[in-house]
C-alpha cells in the first residue's frame, strides 16, 4: 500500500491547471517575491451539523515532504507552452512555507482557519488543490463517521464501506479518517495494515450459497474460526432458518471446542423487529454472550430511530452513506488570501462580496478556544490577530461579529490556541501523533462541547468571534474598499 | 502519478477483510476447488435517471493483471492469525479467471450483468471488493456527467471538482470518468497528462489580489497567455468592475499583439442575468467571439433551468456536484454468486430475498442489445443462457420477467452482445481502447436511446428482460426453494 499512500509518492502534477499557470505568471510578473498568507477554511458544515472533525494533517505533512516535480511531469508542462524559466523553477522546486494547522481529532467549526500556509506565494498559491482535497475528504468523513459514532450511544460502528468509496484512497483514508472520527474499526484490509486500525469480516452470502446447506456453510465456517465466529443469518430467512442453524453450528462445532460464538449478523429486513426476535432466540438458546451486528444502508438517522424503537444491536456496520457521506458529500472547504508581505511589511487582504457570509477575515491570524476552568467545555472559539494574546486572568468581552450588539463577558476560563506549526520554511517541525491517539483525543474534545451543539439536528450556533483588533481591521478594510 | 494510476500498484489487500477470511476459510473446507461464476450488476440507477453508463474496466484490468501479494501483505496476515497454509496460497497467488464486462462509455441498465467472473471461488470471490469499488466509482461519475453535459445541450462542460473529490484517485480516475461522459476537459493537470485529456485553467481570486488593481492583474496575465487569455471577472463586481477591466486589458495586451481573447469566467452571482449582461458589453466592446465561462455550483438541473432562462454561457465549469454526483453519490453495484461448476457440471445458483426485486437472476449469461435495424434505436436488453443465439431473422417475443402477460413481439433487429472479454484463464485478452475513442462511443451509444430514456426526470423505463429459457431456469430455483 505504499503506492497509495507513502510519502514516496510524486503527486505533484494532481493540481488544478490553474495553479499552473497561476505560478508561472507569478514568475514573470512580479509577485514572485511576495510572501502571502493563505487560510482554509470552511462556510458550513456537513449536514447541518453543529460542528465539524478535522482530519487529513498526516496525509497533507506526507504530501508536502514530498512536493517535487519530476521529468516526466516537465515534459508534459513543456507540451503545453511553459517555458525553460518556469520548468527549470519547477526543476529546483523545493518547499519553503510555514504552514499551522489544527490538530487532526479537534471539533472546528466555520469560518475559522484550520490550516495558515505562509510563504513565497508561487508554493502557497500551488499547494491549494491537494491541501484542500486531503483535508476537505478526510474531514468529510471523520465529521460523518463522528455523528454515526454518536448515534450508536456506545455501541462498536465498524466502516464497512470500501466497495462504494470513491476509489482506492476514498476506502484507505476514510477508513482512517472514520477511526478518528469514533468507529471502532474497519473492513479495509490495507488500512487495517497500514495505520493499525481493528479490522472485521466475516463472509458474504456467496459463502453460503457454495455449501450444500445453511448448516454445512455455518459449520465450516464455526470450525475454522471457532474463537471469533461470526455468522451471517440473513441468506433464507433470518428467524426461521438463519437463527436456529447458527445455534446448532454454535452447539456444535464451538462450544465443544472451549469457545463461545462471537456474534450473528444481519443485512437485511426490518433490523429493529430482528434484532429483538434474534436476541430472544440467542438467549434462550444459552447464548445471551452472543453480540448481534446489523449492517444494511444504515446511518446515524436511522441508527437513532432503530435505536429509538428498541433494537437490541450490538455492533453496527456502516458502509456506503459513511464512506460516501451520502446525506452530505461535499466538504466545502475553500483557501483564501489573507495577507501579503512584501519588503517584512505585512498587508492584510480581504476578499469582497454581495453575499455578506463571504466576505474572508484578513490579516495573519490565530485561532483560540476557551474552555470553562470549572466544568471543562468549550465556550467559544476566539479568531485573533498572531501577534495578540490572551489573558485569562481577566474578563474577556466575546461579541458576535455580525451583531455587534451581542456581546458577552467570559471569566474564569483557559484560553488554548488550537493551531500547531506543522513546517517551518519547509522542515516539518510536527511530530504526526499516532491514530489511536488522535481518536482518543477527538472523543475527548468532542465530550467539551455542549449537548445542544452536539444535536443532529438545528444544533446551537456555536460562537466562532473576532478579537476587537481583528474586527478592527477588518472593518477598515471593507470601508475602505467601499470609498 | 505511476503511484495513483500505473498497473505496478500493489492493491491486493484494498479488500474487505471477509474476502480473506473467506478465502482461508475455502481453502481448508472443500469449495476451493470448486469454480464459481459472480455477476456484477446493479439495482437502481443515480439520480433516478433512465440509464448509467459504464465506465472503470481499464483501470480493473490494471488491478487483475498486477493482483499478487508482498511479503508484508502476508506478514501482515500472520500477525492476524492466518496460517502457513493460506500464506503459502497466496505466495503462489496468480489470477486465473475468466472477465466478461461491458466496455467503458455503454449505457447500462439495472439488472443485467456489468461484470461476469468464471474462476475458482478464492479468486472469483476474492477480487469483489476492487471491482465493485472501480467499476461502481466510475460508473457513478461517468454517469453524472453524461447527465451534464447533455444538460448544457452541445456547449462544453469542463470538470473542475478535484478539490474536493474524496481523495486523489477520485480527482484523477474521476476527471477520466467525466470526460467519458461527455466532459470536454478537466482542470485536474495530471489526468490530462496521464489520459490525455483537455486539461484548462486560468486564476483564483488571489492572483487578483496580488497586484495592485484588478486591471493590473488582467493585464499582467493576458501579457503572460496573450494566446489563450480567460479572466475571471467577479472578483470585485462583475458589470461595473471586471467586464470594464477585462476589455481594457484585451485592447491593450491582447489585440495590439495579433491575438484574440479567448474567455471571461464568472464564478459567483446570478450566472444567468450576468451572463447576459456580460455577453451585450463584450459585443459592443467587439468582442462577439470572447467566451463566456460559469461556474460556481452547478450540475444538470441548474445548467438546464439557466439556459432556460436564456443564460449566454458557453462553457460550464462543473465542480463538487460532479466529482461526488452530489446528489446521488452512491453506484450501488453488487457482486452476486450466479452459478458454481463441479466437475464441468454447472449447477445455477440463486439468492432469494423476501424483497423481490432483490432475488438475483442465477445461470451463466449473456447479454444483447436489441436495435431497431431502421431507425438504429435500440429497442431492448436481453439477457439469455451463455449458449443461446438470437436470431435476428425471426420475430422475437420479448416479455417482462415481472409481469410476464406484458408481451412484444420485435422485428427487423440488429442483437449485438453487450460484453466482451478481457481475460482468458486469467490472461489479458483485450485491447483497452484509448479514451477519446471511449468518449466518442459514449456519444454514440447514447444517441441510440429514446429522449423518453434519456429525461433526467421520471425517464422511461427501458426494457431488460430475460429470455424464456433464463425465466424458466429462474422460476424452477425459486419453486424448488419454496418446496
Amino acid at each position: 500500500m505504499k503506492n497509495t499512500s507513502g510519502s514516496s509518492d510524486n503527486l505533484s502534477l494532481l493540481t488544478d491547471f490553474y495553479e499552473l499557470t497561476m505560478a508561472n505568471g507569478f514568475l514573470k510578473n512580479g509577485p514572485a517575491g511576495t510572501v502571502a498568507y493563505y487560510d482554509m477554511f470552511f462556510r458550513s458544515t456537513p449536514d447541518s451539523g453543529g460542528f465539524a472533525v478535522m482530519a487529513g494533517i498526516s496525509r497533507l505533512i506526507e504530501y508536502l515532504e514530498s512536493l517535487r516535480f519530476d521529468s516526466d511531469d516537465m515534459e508534459y508542462l513543456e507540451t503545453l507552452g511553459f517555458d525553460s524559466a518556469f520548468i527549470d523553477y519547477l526543476k529546483n522546486f523545493r518547499f519553503e512555507c510555514d504552514v499551522w494547522a489544527v490538530p487532526e481529532g479537534t471539533p472546528v467549526f466555520p469560518g475559522e482557519p484550520l490550516v495558515t500556509v505562509r510563504g513565497p506565494v508561487m508554493q502557497a498559491q500551488f499547494i491549494e488543490t491537494m491541501l484542500l482535497l486531503i483535508v476537505n475528504h478526510q474531514s468529510l468523513i471523520a465529521t460523518k463517521a463522528n455523528r454515526v459514532a454518536r448515534a450508536a450511544q456506545g455501541r462498536a460502528v465498524m466502516e464497512f464501506g470500501s466497495r462504494r468509496a470513491h476509489g482506492f484512497d476514498a476506502a484507505y483514508y476514510g477508513a482512517r479518517a472514520a477511526y478518528i472520527g469514533g468507529c471502532a474499526g474497519t473492513s479495509c484490509a490495507a488500512a487495517g495494515k497500514d495505520f493499525g486500525i481493528p479490522v472485521m469480516g466475516t463472509m458474504a452470502h456467496s459463502w453460503i450459497q457454495l455449501f450444500d446447506s445453511e448448516l454445512d456453510a455455518f459449520c465450516a465456517y464455526a470450525r475454522e474460526y471457532p474463537d471469533n465466529c461470526t455468522l451471517l443469518v440473513d441468506t433464507y430467512n433470518t428467524l426461521k432458518s438463519g437463527i436456529p442453524n447458527a445455534i446448532e453450528a454454535f452447539n456444535r462445532e464451538i462450544v465443544p471446542r472451549g469457545f463461545r460464538p462471537k456474534a450473528v449478523r444481519i443485512d437485511s429486513g426490518d433490523i429493529a423487529y430482528l434484532s429483538r426476535k434474534v436476541r430472544k432466540q440467542l438467549d434462550e438458546a444459552g447464548f445471551p454472550d452472543c453480540l448481534i451486528v446489523a449492517s444494511n444502508s444504515l446511518d446515524e438517522y436511522i441508527i437513532r430511530d432503530m435505536l429509538n424503537q428498541g433494537a437490541r444491536v450490538d455492533v453496527f456496520g456502516v458502509g456506503e452513506r459513511l464512506i460516501t457521506s451520502a446525506s452530505s458529500p461535499v466538504f466545502g472547504g475553500v483557501y483564501k488570501l489573507s495577507a501579503v508581505e512584501r519588503d517584512g511589511v505585512i498587508e492584510p487582504k480581504i476578499k469582497l462580496s454581495e453575499n455578506v457570509t463571504k466576505i474572508t477575515t484578513p490579516c495573519f491570524k490565530k485561532v483560540w478556544r476557551l474552555f470553562d476552568r470549572d466544568s471543562g467545555k468549550a465556550i467559544a472559539d476566539l479568531i485573533t490577530l498572531s501577534d495578540e494574546q490572551v489573558n485569562e486572568n481577566e474578563p474577556y468581552e466575546l461579541f458576535d461579529p455580525d451583531f455587534t450588539w451581542k456581546r458577552k463577558t467570559v471569566e474564569n476560563f483557559v484560553a488554548r490556541p488550537l493551531m500547531k506549526k506543522l513546517f517551518d520554511r519547509g522542515r516539518l517541525v510536527y511530530a504526526k501523533p499516532p491514530v489511536e491517539e488522535i481518536r482518543a483525543y477527538c472523543s475527548q474534545q468532542v465530550d467539551t462541547l455542549w449537548e445542544e451543539v452536539l444535536r443532529f439536528e438545528n444544533p446551537h450556533h456555536y460562537y466562532v468571534d473576532l478579537s476587537q483588533k481583528l474586527w478592527d481591521e477588518k472593518k477598515r478594510l471593507i470601508d475602505n474598499w467601499k470609498r
